[in-house]
Parts: structure tokens; sequence; C-alpha cells
């Protein structure tokens, strides 16, 4: 058969590697980072915009979109993709991390999640299987995630076991409802999780479990969930080493450019983040010279772009005193602007880094990178 | 000298005509719609965006950029033009309407008008000469509009006389201010603006003393600002016989289809409108056959373009379902798309209201849009 994923080219300085990862919407390149469309869209950007900035692979939220607008009408869109009109792959999360972080008076117990709605309160009952139906034949996803129970930090040694073996019990569930048939070269795929907080040894179980169950590739979830960037780094790079070298990894929910490098040094393949929307809404613009608060009084009349040698819409078009402007008087375009350069940034730095880890010189790249973008 | 305006048809049926008009940036066809830049953007969109649905002209703000980014940013860009990265002409409003309708505390005498800033509550007075040089030097706007006072809706005669009076004074000191040595042959134009609310006489002889003055073009003002649609209707349409053939004729802040089509029958060239704009944000999308609510249930399973024959980029790529659930979700790119769609709408509206003129057949494509356009 077919291989799914194939390393093209391992890293000399580090375990920084590229490889080819091919899904029903076509082939990636890793790593890669994948932009947030949570509820279907990236923040403030359209798919000329996507594709504009050369975007690959988008992130959307089985969570969010089981919630709104439901699984009827997505279905009857003719799937996710159709719904939102982007032909490339999408990967979705599982809604682990949302039922933990937005909803009120969850239950969870082995059977599944029970919540109310962060839209309207409705109750919901969400088990492992219904998780893996819904991305699979509702969203029609690339990647889908198994559904884990995230737990926040810090968190006492028994609950994150508890957590962990709950975890692995639904990724068995989960990979058993997946009903593996390989009957295609380009098969929808599926992602085990590896939980465990910061216990080493919790980590190291459940992927020594999961591998067991087998999938087909491994994300690192419960990481960059409020701990200090030091135990992020010690955390995802050990668990890094009990993962197979044929997968692909993905660290979950990281991050910013400094984490992500770090964690492609550690031979991590698949990212994502809000940060770089997030972020820009907030007027703070990513560059390798350091993020840019366009806020500041500083920039009120620097007709600059947000950076010099970005050749993306808002660089190519509009100064810094002009998206301060329009930040200033609540414009839509200045957010929308300020997202898109952020976007450009966070692909284009993938770009480098693959460029850099063909030529074995990752690790100098990532020295290069962190002395201009973190001098300021 | 070279011309300004100049007529190219005549409709037979109607009194619409079709017209070139020169200025600075470039050369633009009448009966034309100017987008509402109101701060230096129109809202939600970009300049790729414009450029895609055909815009030749915006409409921009004295009063509005004068508060902020502040004349100081905007002569250090270059003028506006370059601030916004707007290549071609700009017509900008001189503030009398906004002073009406959004500052504190204004105080009107015949030297000008102290007013708070509804930004911060700073303290402002405007001079007629301040506005011209603003929009003329620091603006440097290719169409500006004299400082006039304009009333609300219902307006006692006597008041509606005063501030008539006070505009013709302002607009002989506009005037005079704006020296004009033509020079070139395009240079910026001056637009006088007629007042006198809805009492026929005042209105006849604002236009009478305004002519003695002598402006580029003709602006109607103090229409659309509360009063019946018969009573818009009536006033405008007896303003424009007044008005001279050989000069351009605005008619400011109407409106919709309707009412343009309406003001365009009676010889009107130049409109703007905050409506498919702030319609567009809210969810109401044009079409030739009426006005789509996209927050109806109705939509919330419907695939189809906001209009089957639009060639806009958001009927080419999304659906009205998926944009009706980017508006429930609250996402910025939804009150982009239908922005987008609506802007497009109008312009195209224009394009086909010149070809209807150029074929002497503006009345009965006046009927039939409106036959579709009203059924529903």
């Amino acid at each position: 058969m077919h291989k799914i994923f194939r390393l093209i080219h391992q890293d000399n300085s580090s375990s920084a590697r590229m490889g080819k990862l091919i899904t029903p919407h076509g082939e990636i390149t890793t790593p890669i980072f994948l932009p947030v469309a949570t509820q279907a869209t990236v923040k403030t950007l359209s798919n000329q915009d996507l594709f504009a900035c050369r975007i690959e692979m988008l992130l959307a939220n089985a969570y969010h979109l089981y919630l709104r607008p439901g699984g009827e009408i997505i279905k009857k869109a003719g799937g996710l993709h159709k719904f939102m009109s982007w032909p490339k792959p999408i990967l979705t999360d599982s809604g682990g991390f949302q039922v933990l972080s937005l909803s009120d008076l969850r239950k969870i117990d082995d059977a599944g999640v029970e919540f109310q709605s962060h839209i309207d309160g409705t109750r919901y009952f969400f088990t492992p299987e219904e998780i893996i139906h819904f991305q699979k034949d509702v969203l029609g996803s690339d990647i889908m995630m198994v559904l884990d129970e995230c737990v926040e930090f810090p968190c006492e040694k028994d609950r994150a076991r508890l957590a962990m073996e709950r975890t692995v019990n639904w990724a068995l569930r989960s990979k058993k409802n997946f009903c593996a048939e390989r009957l295609t070269v380009s098969p929808q795929l599926l992602f085990g999780i590896v939980q465990g907080s910061t216990y080493l040894d919790l980590r190291k179980e459940c992927v020594e479990r999961l591998l067991e169950i087998g999938f087909d590739g491994y994300a690192v979830g419960g990481v960059s969930v409020g701990e200090p960037q030091d135990l992020i780094y010690e955390v995802s790079s050990q668990v890094a080493k009990l993962l197979p070298k044929d997968k692909p990894r993905y660290l979950m929910g990281v991050g910013h450019p400094e984490d992500m490098l770090e964690a492609i040094s550690c031979g991590y393949d698949i990212f994502d983040c809000v940060v770089p929307t997030r972020n820009g809404r907030n007027g703070c613009a990513f560059t390798y010279q350091g993020k840019i608060l366009l806020r500041n009084a500083q920039y009120k009349d620097d007709f600059s772009p947000l950076d010099e040698n970005c050749p993306c819409y808002a660089c190519e078009n509009y100064s810094r005193a002009y998206i301060r402007h329009l930040l200033n008087a609540e414009e839509i375009l200045g957010l929308r602007l300020v997202s898109l350069h952020n976007i450009y940034f966070y692909n284009e730095l993938m770009q480098k880094v693959k460029e850099a880890i063909q030529n074995n010189s990752f690790l100098n790249f990532k020295k290069d990178f962190l002395a201009n973008y973190l001098k300021a």
C-alpha cells in the first residue's frame, strides 16, 4: 500500500525533519503551520487571502461546528470543504480542549462528555464514537482527532492518570468506530492524542498504549495550557523521543514562532495556534525583527510597511501609520491586514524552515532567526 | 480651456444623462455611486476588493479625518491618496452634516462652527476657510465640498432661511479661499451645496446665489434627513430643474437603489450612501430580486449564492447558508462578503444605468428594475 506519510529529509544538525503527508484533498509538506478556522473561517480572512498566503491546510473545530451551524446543514452542503469552499486539506480537532475551556457544567465519565453549549445552554452528550462519525461522515475531515480528556495545569497526578487512561480508552473506541478499511490510496486519517499532563511516566505509558492501538499520526495534547515555557519544552521534547519516526507528529496549540522552532528541532511536524490571528486582531504584527505593537505612538507617522521585506498584500500596499489609524478607528480592515500579514509570516517561516532542513542547517537557521526575532 | 465636465449623452425618455468628469486622479463617467470611506476605508473592504468591484471614486470625510488621524499625519503621508493607498479620485465631504449629527455641544455662528469631538471631547472651531485648506492642501481631495449648515427635518422656515443664508455666505468665503487659478487641465474641483430644507423658494434662492458665486459642480444637501420619500423626490426633482445642465449634480446621502434611479431620471449624476456597507454589515444583501435578510431562517440551508447572476467574489465562492452561518457566529468575513457584494451590486447597477441612457431607454430600464426589485 502507498505510504500515507514519508520522510523526505532528516536534518543533520537536529531532529528536525521534512515529510510528505497524503490526504484526501491533497499532499502537504511538513513542517506545516495550520491557521485556525474554528468556526469554518480563519477570522477576518477569505479563502482568497489564504491562497495568497499559500496556505495548504486549515484546522477547524468539531465542537464548534457541531453546535453551530450543526451537522444537518454541513451534511446538506456536502461536507465542510464544500460548506466553506475550501478545496484543500482540513484537520479537525475533536473538541476535547473546547469542552474543557468553553462549556458550562461539563460532566465527564467513561461513557463520554455531558456539557451545556456555550452559545445557548443546550445540553449535549458527546461520545468518542459520535465525534468520529461527525468528523468522518459529516464534516469529511482529511485528518480527524480522537476525543481526549485534556486537563488544566497544574494538575494532581491521580487526576492526570485518570484523564490519560480515559483518553486511551476513548482512543481505542474511536479507532474501532473509525473502521479503518483502507480502500483508497488517500484515505481519511485518524490521529491519536498523547495526554498525561507534565508527568513523563504518564506520557510514556500513554504513548505505548496508543502505539498498540495504532494511528496514522500522533498528537501531543495538554501542552501550552498555562505551564511555563521550560516545562512546555521539556515535556514536548521528551514525548517526541517516544514517538515513532515514520508517523507525523502534531504538537497541538503551539504556538509562538520560538516555540515552534524549538519543537521542530525535536522532530515535530504539524502545528496550529490562534496566535497569528488573535494577536493580529489586537494590533500585534510578527516580523523577523520581532513583534510590533501597532497601537504604540511611535508608529503614528511611520509610513514603512509592517515588514520591509514582506511581499504580503498588507505590506505591499499599506503603511504602519495607516494600519494603526484603522485599529484606532476600530475599522475592520485593520484587523484583517494584520491577521493577513501574520498568517503570511507564519507560513513563510515554515517555508524557510523546510529550506533549512533540506540544507542540513536547521539549528543555524533557528539561531539566526531567534537572534533577530528576540533582540527587540 | 479643457472642459472639466461634459455631457456625453442625454436620454430621450427622461432627464437622465451621462457625462465625463475630469479630476486630478483621473476621469470618471457619471452617473456614479461613491462608496463611503468615512475614516479613509470603506468599512470591511480593502482597495483590492474595491478594484475588483471596479470602483472609480470614493467619498471620504474631512470632519472625521481632521479628528483622527489628524492633518499632521495625513500631510506627512503626502495626502489622503497616499495615506490610504487609493490611486483614483476621492471626493471629500466638508463635515457640515457630521457636525450636525455627531458632535456634542456644537455652536454655529457666522464665523464658523464650534464643537466637541465625538471621540474625545476636544473642543474645535471650524471655519469655512480652514475646511477648504484642509481638503485642498492636506487631504489633496479631487472634489471638495464647501462647509454648509445642514438642518434636520422638520425645520421651521425661519431657521431654514438662516441656515441657507449662512451656507451661501460660507460658500462665498470658501470660493475666495479656494483660489481658483486654473493652471492645469485637471485642477482640484470645488462643489457648492444647495440648502433650504423642504422650502422650494429657499432652495431656489440658494441655487441662484450659488450660481452667482460659481462652482465646478452643485450638490443638493439636507435631503434624506428624515423626511418621507415623496418629499425627498419632490425637493430633489424641483431643485434639479434649477441647476445648470453643463455642471455635475450631486445628490448627497441618497441612497437606496430606487431613490437613486428616481434622482437619475431627474438629471442627477453623483451619489453616495452608507446603505450598501451598513446594511451589508447587518446581513442585508441587495439583489435584482430585492433585498435579502440573511439572518432569516429560510436561508439556513440555502446553498445558492446571494445573487445567481452576480460575478462578485462573494457570489462566485460562497453560499447564502455559509454567509448566514458567519453572521450568526459573528465572524468578520460575513460582514465583509455582504458588503463586497452590495458594493459590487451598486456599481453594476450604475453600469446598467449608463447603458440604458446610451440606448435612450432609461425609463424602461427603471420600470423593469423596479418591477423585479420591489416585487418581493
